[in-house]
């Protein structure tokens, strides 16, 4: 196993252990809404915005609890995000992460519920760890209209139309790229300060990897079986979502992938070896097969 | 008109602009999610939980930007409570402050985000406003599974069976009571500080209002009819909801809620003058007729 697949699986047990001490214990009323919000966020999940938070951590020097908690904040919203997505009002998806989906295994008002209640865990861990202003302010505007939500808002929107690439680029800015770019700057504000133009580093490589993500994100669906995928695969396309292959072929959503995450690596050359993390996740989100 | 009316249209006319101001513009894309946002976020509501904030700062001599900022994010926290609550799969409700619901005016999905978005950018106003890590801890606590969130399960989970007393109360000390103490506390603690013993007696405070505002919901409920609430009237009764009114008459019911505020009144006495406006409040809560 490569040094860098041993670090994925030390953060997602690190990740694993974090959430389930920071998540209410399922013997604490209301206990169906605790174990179904443990259900959503325990056990499963690649958990690529933890290890982007603790790798930008690491690419300023920096590893301490608000890092930890600032992983899990990004990690709750994305859970969050996805128990609404799959709500029969949404996306109406049966399997996520290999298991039904929480509105399947338990009922629609309590992944409604779950949800909202992951997101203000997201908020709570961030400011019990102690948090800047600015920290919180950066998640809520990331997590919101003007981020993940907006983002989720113009997928509806634009089901069944034709996007061109500045469109559908706009979407996926927002609706992955806003909490992937929080990851990384939450994680490097951790440390206490982050220089200008080693924000504006962390924010391009951020966009850049953001969408590499989504095109792969398609290329693997469109690819994929339902049983590696770990949900329903195929179902872009079929619900008549705007996706890069109706732009390009998958020879050219490829290679589009490798250059956006050449571009990221270039913008993090100057962390030098401190970035040997973040330029490993770059290169794995090309390499990923899930 | 008394001076405590023309107090209370003062603050709604200002958390009404301070919410517009602080709202995403309606010609900002996406533009139907802001668009439902304002929709849900304006124009009504009795701002209960605002005029809280700003008399609890008036009782500790606080009135700042951080101070409006406390009160608009409550707002905002119960504005998307209602917009998910009034969904189909919870409460199903087609009115809401005498306007068709948000998921009836627009569609379920639009519902969701607004809800979901609502309650990032309470967080967002909070943290720009230069809100501490204790505040921001204390509104997601009170929104969370152990705050708000955890009583709308308890509720959900409790339709069709009889509460005694204490299971009834435990319900809103966490459905609506959480928020109001956030609402309380946030509003003092936006003066700096606050001493243990100040802080006590306003949770205190916060506890028997938001019991006696509860207890006058039911009577309110069972007594008025559809156009004076604003919402639709005998719902509770109707949905096998345990209310206050399946343990009491409405006479004792209007008595209990009577000495819920007797009690509130003694807690704020050490505030002297500068107490007025939360003593105001809480006469009001017993006296309203909506």
């Amino acid at each position: 196993m490569t040094d860098f697949a041993l670090w994925t699986r030390a953060v997602q047990a690190r990740i694993e252990a974090a959430l389930a001490r920071a998540l209410p214990a399922p013997e604490l009323e209301p206990k169906r809404l605790h174990e179904a919000m443990r259900y959503v966020s325990l056990g499963g999940g690649k958990r690529v915005r933890p290890m982007l938070a603790l790798a930008a951590a690491e690419a300023v020097a920096a590893d301490c609890a608000l890092t930890e908690a600032a992983a899990c904040a990004v990690e709750l919203i994305h859970v969050y995000s996805l128990t609404h997505d799959d709500l029969p009002c949404m996306d109406d998806d049966d399997l996520r992460r290999g298991k039904p989906t929480c509105h399947v295994q338990y009922d629609e008002a309590t992944a409604l519920l779950v949800g909202d209640a992951l997101q203000s865990a997201a908020f709570e861990i961030l400011a019990e760890a102690g948090a800047t202003a600015e920290m919180v302010a950066l998640l809520a505007r990331a997590a919101g209209s003007r981020g993940m939500c907006g983002g989720q808002a113009v997928d509806l929107a634009s089901t069944g139309k034709h996007l061109d690439l500045a469109e559908l680029e706009f979407m996926h800015i927002h609706k992955t790229g806003a909490l992937i770019r929080a990851a990384v700057l939450l994680g490097a504000l951790s440390s206490g300060r982050l220089a200008d133009d080693r924000r504006a580093a962390l924010e391009h490589y951020a966009k850049c990897i953001g969408l590499a993500f989504q095109v792969m994100d398609d290329v693997l669906d469109a690819e994929a079986d339902t049983a590696t995928l770990g949900k329903t695969a195929g179902k872009d396309a079929a619900q008549g979502k705007a996706t890069y292959l109706t732009l390009m072929d998958i020879r050219e959503a490829r290679g589009y992938a490798r250059e956006l995450i050449d571009d990221a690596l270039a913008a993090i050359a100057p962390f030098g070896e401190r970035g040997q993390r973040l330029a490993e996740i770059a290169r794995f989100i090309v390499e990923r097969q899930y």
